[in-house]
This record gives C-alpha cells, sequence and structure tokens, in this order.
C-alpha cells in the first residue's frame, strides 16, 4: 500500500489537544461575556444554498472567494465565507413568531478560498454578535460595549486596543454636500476604507479621479475628524455619532474615537460602523469589527428588522492574546493519574477512579503495562497535575500517597481526602 | 429585487436557540463525562484531502455518499464523512512525539451525500472517542464503560438500551473452522451485519450461497451465543470476550449481551465491536457503537498504534432523549430583564445591568422603546426568568421590586439582594 501523507488540506488547522484547549479557552471568554447581556446562542449547517449569497455584498466573495460547488442533486452549494446572510434567513424564516428586540450569537466556522497567511485562513471560526429589532444609539452603544467587554475579559487593557466609530449615515451626508451620485459615492467609500494603508498623495489622487476638482476640500474634511464633525453639526448622523460616544463614555468604554475613513467593506451597512484596532505599532490593523444594517432582510421580502452587531475572528484573536501572553497554560482535563504497580491491580484502580468520578474529579488509570516509573513519565508528558500508585498497601488500607508531579509534595490521604484536596 | 428562499439546503438543520440549547445540552454532558476520564478535546476542518477516504473503508462511502469536490487549485476535497481518518492522520503525524496511551475526543460535524430520514440527515454531529496505544481487555472495558457513563448522564435507565458485544478475531476464528477464504468471509460478514433485519430463512439462503451446505451448521453456531463459544471455548477470542463481559459487570455495566451478528459497517475493526440498541419495542434499533482497531494507522507507514473506540451520534440521540422525556426546557441565558418606565431611564438600566454583570448576573435591559406591559411580554415569550422595572422611585432609592414571572411572586431588594437571590 502506497504510503498516504499526514498533512492537512492547505489553509486550514488541525487542533491537537493542546491547541483545542486555548481554542476553547478564547470560546468560552466570549460565551460567558455574551451570556452576560443575554444573548441566545442559534447555530446553522456550513452548507448554503449559492443563491443566499449572490444577491447581496461585494461581487468578488461571490465569485472568486466562495468554496461553492454542485452536488449531486444539481444543487449549487456554497459553504458560508460569514454567518450574517445565515442569519439573516433564519430571523426572516421565523420573522413573525419571533419576539424583538432579539439578541443572537454563534462561533461559527467560515471558509473562503484564497492564498493563506498570517491570520488569513482558509478556515476560520468567527464570535457572531446581533441585536435584531432595536433602532437608536443604545443599541449601537450595547453592541460595541459587548465587543469591549469580550476584550477586557480576554485580558486586553484598555490601551491595548482602540475602537474607532464612524457612520455610514454621516458619509452619506457629506456626499450630499458634495452631489456625489451613487457610482461616485460607492468608489469614495472604498478609497476611503483603503486610506489608512495608502500614502496619503495617492489617496488624494484616487479622490480626485472620482470627484474632480472637489477633492482637495473632501479629503481635507475626512482627515479631520472635527472639521467634518463641524461641517456636519445639524445634520442626524452628526449628532448620533456623538451622543453615542458619549454614551459609551458614561458606560466606562473610553478608548473610542470617530475615524472618517472606517467604512468597512461590505455594502449592507446601513449607519454606524466600527472597528477595534489592535494598538501594538507594529502590527497595527484592524481586530474585528461590525456595524448597523437595518435593510438586511430586505431580501427575504419580508419586514424590515433593523440590526447592529458584529463579528470577532479567532485567528486574530488568538494572534493578539499570544503576543500579550494573555493564552493559558494548557493542562490535561485528568487532574490525576492512577499508576498501578502490577497489572493485577487495573480492577482496583478502576474502582477507585470510579469512586473519585463520582465525586467530580476527573481521573484516568494506566493501561501502559510499564514500571511504575515509566508510568509516571507518561502522566508529566501529558500535563496531568497528580499521580497516586496503587499497590497491596493501598488495596489493603485504602489510603493513598497522592503526588504533586510539579512540587514534588506528597500526601497520604483517603478517598475523601483526595476528593476535598484536588476540588480546591 | 426577487425574493429569496429562506430554506435551508436541503437535510441540514438550522440550530434555532430552543435547539442548540438542546444540543448544547448533550454536548455538555457528552463532554463532562468523557473528560471525567481524562479524554482530551481535538479538533480539525471538515476538509479534508479527498485521498484519505480512498485508501480505506467501503467504496460506497468513498463514491456515492461523499460530498467530494475539486476546488480552484486543482486539489480534490472532501467534506469528512467520518472522524476516524481525521484522527488516524493527527497521531500519525506526530507518532513519534505523542505519549501513549492516548485519551482523545472529538464532536465533529460529519457529512454524507445521501436522502434525508429520520436519523439520518446530510449533517450530524458524533462525539467521538478513541483510546490509543492500549491493547487488552481492560482498554476494551474503558472505553465501553465511557459509552455506558454518557447514556447513564444523560438519564438513561440501564433497561433503556443494550450493549451488543462480538469480536472480529472471534469471527476469523469461526470462519477458519469453516475454512472459508477471504472474500467469502468478507461476504459472510456483510450478511451476519444484516441478520437482525432479514428474514431468518433469506439469511440462511445468504449464507448458503456463499458457503454452500455448510450453512445449516453455520447458521445454527451464530443463532446461539452460547453453542458459539462452546465451539469456541480454547480460542483466545472467545476467553477475551467472556473476560471483557465479566470486567464490564464488575464496574457495574450489566446490561451487556454477546451477539454474534454485530459486525459493525466498516471493514477496519480488528477486535471487539459493540452496538449500542434501544429497548424500546417500538423503536429497537443501533444508536451508537463502536470497536478496537488496531491497523488503522499502516496506511500512513507509521508504527502499529493499537486503538479502540466509539462513535455517537446526535440525531439518534437527541431522539432517543425526546421520546423518553430526558431533554431540558429551554430558558434565555439572561436572568433578569430590565424594563424602563421611560427611554429617559435606559442609561440607569444600563448602569444597574453593569453592577449585576459584574456578579455574575446575565442582564438584558429593553430596548423595544415599548409601553412596560409590552416590555413584560417580551421578557416573558423570550423566557427570561425574572423582571424588574426601573422608574423615578427605583432611581432614587436604589431598590427594586423583583418579579419572578412564572410564579409572580415580587420582592423588594436592593442590588446585593438581587445577586443573591438570582445567583442561588
Amino acid at each position: 500500500m502506497s504510503k498516504l501523507s499526514t498533512e492537512s488540506y492547505k489553509g486550514v488547522r488541525d487542533f491537537y489537544p493542546e491547541d483545542k484547549f486555548i481554542q476553547n479557552y478564547i470560546f468560552g471568554v466570549m460565551r460567558s461575556t455574551v451570556e452576560s447581556f443575554g444573548y441566545s446562542e442559534y447555530d446553522a449547517s456550513i452548507l448554503e444554498p449559492a443563491e443566499l449569497y449572490k444577491a447581496k455584498s461585494g461581487e468578488e466573495i461571490v465569485n472568486e472567494q466562495t468554496y461553492t460547488f454542485t452536488d449531486r442533486g444539481e444543487r449549487e452549494v456554497t459553504l458560508r465565507p460569514e454567518m450574517t446572510p445565515t442569519v439573516a434567513r433564519m430571523v426572516a424564516a421565523r420573522s413573525r413568531e419571533l419576539t424583538f428586540p432579539l439578541r443572537w450569537y454563534s462561533i461559527p466556522n467560515l471558509f473562503r478560498y484564497e492564498k493563506p497567511q498570517r491570520g488569513r485562513l482558509r478556515e476560520h471560526w468567527q464570535l457572531n454578535v446581533d441585536l435584531f429589532g432595536a433602532t437608536g444609539v443604545s443599541a449601537d452603544a450595547e453592541v460595541i460595549t459587548v465587543a469591549y467587554m469580550v476584550m477586557k475579559n480576554l485580558g486586553a487593557k484598555d490601551d491595548d486596543f482602540t475602537i474607532k466609530l464612524n457612520s455610514r449615515k454621516l458619509l452619506q451626508d457629506l456626499f450630499a454636500i458634495f452631489a456625489l451620485d451613487a457610482e461616485q459615492s460607492q468608489r469614495v467609500t472604498k478609497l476611503l476604507d483603503k486610506k489608512e494603508k495608502l500614502d496619503p498623495s495617492d489617496f488624494t489622487t484616487g479622490i480626485t479621479e472620482v470627484i474632480g476638482d472637489k477633492a482637495e476640500k473632501f479629503v481635507a474634511l475626512v482627515s479631520s475628524n472635527e472639521n467634518l464633525l463641524e461641517q456636519l453639526t445639524d445634520k442626524d448622523s452628526a449628532k448620533d455619532l456623538i451622543n453615542l460616544i458619549e454614551i459609551l463614555s458614561a458606560q466606562g468604554v473610553k478608548n473610542v474615537e470617530f475615524v472618517p475613513s472606517i467604512t468597512r467593506g461590505f455594502d449592507y451597512y446601513t449607519g454606524m460602523v466600527f472597528e477595534v484596532f489592535d494598538t501594538n505599532p507594529e502590527n497595527s490593523r484592524a481586530l474585528f469589527g461590525g456595524g448597523r444594517y437595518d435593510d438586511l432582510l430586505d431580501m427575504f421580502g419580508v419586514d424590515k428588522v433593523p440590526t447592529v452587531g458584529f463579528g470577532m475572528g479567532d485567528v486574530t484573536a488568538t494572534d493578539f492574546l499570544a503576543v500579550r501572553n494573555l493564552l493559558p497554560t494548557y493542562h490535561s482535563p485528568a487532574e490525576l493519574y492512577i499508576c498501578v504497580l502490577k497489572s493485577d491491580y487495573v480492577s482496583n484502580a478502576t474502582a477507585l477512579a470510579h469512586a473519585l468520578r463520582a465525586e467530580h474529579v476527573n481521573v484516568s488509570i494506566d493501561l501502559s503495562g510499564k514500571k511504575v516509573g515509566d508510568q509516571i513519565k507518561i502522566a508529566d508528558k501529558q500535563k496531568i497535575p497528580y499521580i497516586l500508585v496503587i499497590g497491596e498497601d493501598e488495596i489493603k488500607t485504602d489510603m493513598y500517597t497522592l503526588k504533586n508531579l510539579e512540587t514534588g509534595v506528597e500526601e497520604k490521604l483517603d478517598i475523601a481526602g483526595i476528593v476535598a484536596k484536588l476540588k480546591k
């Protein structure tokens, strides 16, 4: 038989227990944080009808970056590249039965066909948080606060990240002042999205190509949030943005700034948009973001459900935490490894393990048939913190010497004593 | 714009919060049970190189029942139909660094292209538990005990299910007595696998077609576990099987029987095989199963790692529990819903919610802008157990009337009192 490769498919990850432990830690913090705000978990299949992605968002995504194939029943299927169309479909399907405002979250895996690189893989996971059926600045503030609290609960400090805010409505008001048509607005939005990565003169050149000699005034405005707000001071969009920043500050979310070039990639945003940036100067980039999209359900022909939400990917989050030493150290789910002096004693070890498990102590027993010294090495390598050895004495007396493998400290204990020690 | 369908892809499920709640409950019991035996969680992508499924198992699976497609880089990719090849690949990739015996589990989603029907969907989840690098009856007994404990911890009683055991080695010894060649052995194994579903005369006819006039004696033997064990009494395979049943019984796993027709579908089993059956006469069928496969890593060209494990699907498990009323009732992750008498008080509600969340109480605040009566209806419909209303008095006194929506009981409490009440 020819030898099969042990490599995974290109651009995806194998999660060995040490990796899954980290992922479970991050997902656990995400879950407990969003649930503290009352968000309920939903989920769906990674397989979606391809039509779902044709109606909306950038054409680029649909045509070049999705995994789309035809099934044996001639249906076109896509591996979901993002969760928003799926959750919109689910809410639309039950829009009459569901009670709004609705707080929902999910941590789906998502797929995109692209060249794998740091922070961009073909499969990644993403916390998706959405507040459906609530308009107004308070709803926007809640969702940004949830994002902030996820960061804080993962151990980030306020100066580790900045929340950059903008408003699509405010941009529309700005475009109206410059009398831009729909096509010009879209092109300018795309340029704004790239502004931070472009050389200033290239940005100005790009804007000039679209709007001509009004470009200079435009560039000056979008390069200064103060000037821009002053220009739009009588608009609701500007008032809402200022109000939002004040509410967030009152709630203790102070690492927030208005940045006119934040637009988010997708066309479906209709109001507030935000991106969370790493403040590390060597790694200054958007970690994740979100915003308001009030028209998302239109394509399903149901009544409007104004929505605000965000998505936070696991790959960038893990990188962010790793650089700051904020990730926990792996240990086995087993708290105790029971070694056996002779293989005859496996049944005694099993009975002891059974008694301890009933008291919620996680226990593995040795089945290697190796010498005790080698059994202890197994426990140590597998990051199991405690061991004990079963021999004739232990079976006779029902007393055990519990050893902490890290400190080397030993204690002679009965079963109740072991439970008390390990459940501390 | 034409109206998009809100239906999911055929044969997969949307998990609304009520559904995800049930799935999370089942997965939670699975996790805590297998971790109590010290099994560590691993994971991998659903995308695998198609080659992984060509080397092994039934051809039927590879050719007709997988989702296989060609990616834009001309790679053949398969959505994993089972987890065993993936975990074998992962263990083989690090077979020199890993420390055996190794206890691993995962709860992956799996895909198969088939006609959806009760208990068989195109996507399902499956608990996979494997003990790598341990030979012997004690290892077999541990894995069966883990399966038993998952059932018990899900609330099943001993008489709700039976564990049917057999041994591929014992079947080989039986086939040797009848001098069957490899091809005959495989055909007879397939017939045995179908025995319980076939009419007895059809089974005998099938066996006669393969082995001729020795069929009558063969059928008599495989129809009586006592006669069969007597015939093979001097074989290690029979001794091991008897020993295994004794060990399980000593560990309290008594709903076990030797059934010679249990073979499991896959060709890769080499020793003990088992299936857990629902004992409900109206629904007597295999819920899940597993066994020993010692040669699985051969295809990767690494040293043998004897392995025993099982896989337990979520669809059959959920059906089993639903029929017996063993599933929990949905409630929101929010324990408290804060209603606001006027929308001016949202900031007060937010501050109160913030203080309660810091004490690990999960709180949602109303952002609907509706009348208080309608706000309370929202909490009730969303299965949030407690509410309170913020008005002028509450803001002045910092005392709140906490109402249990199920019992209607009200209590006047300060923040510490609310925390004490809700954390009970």
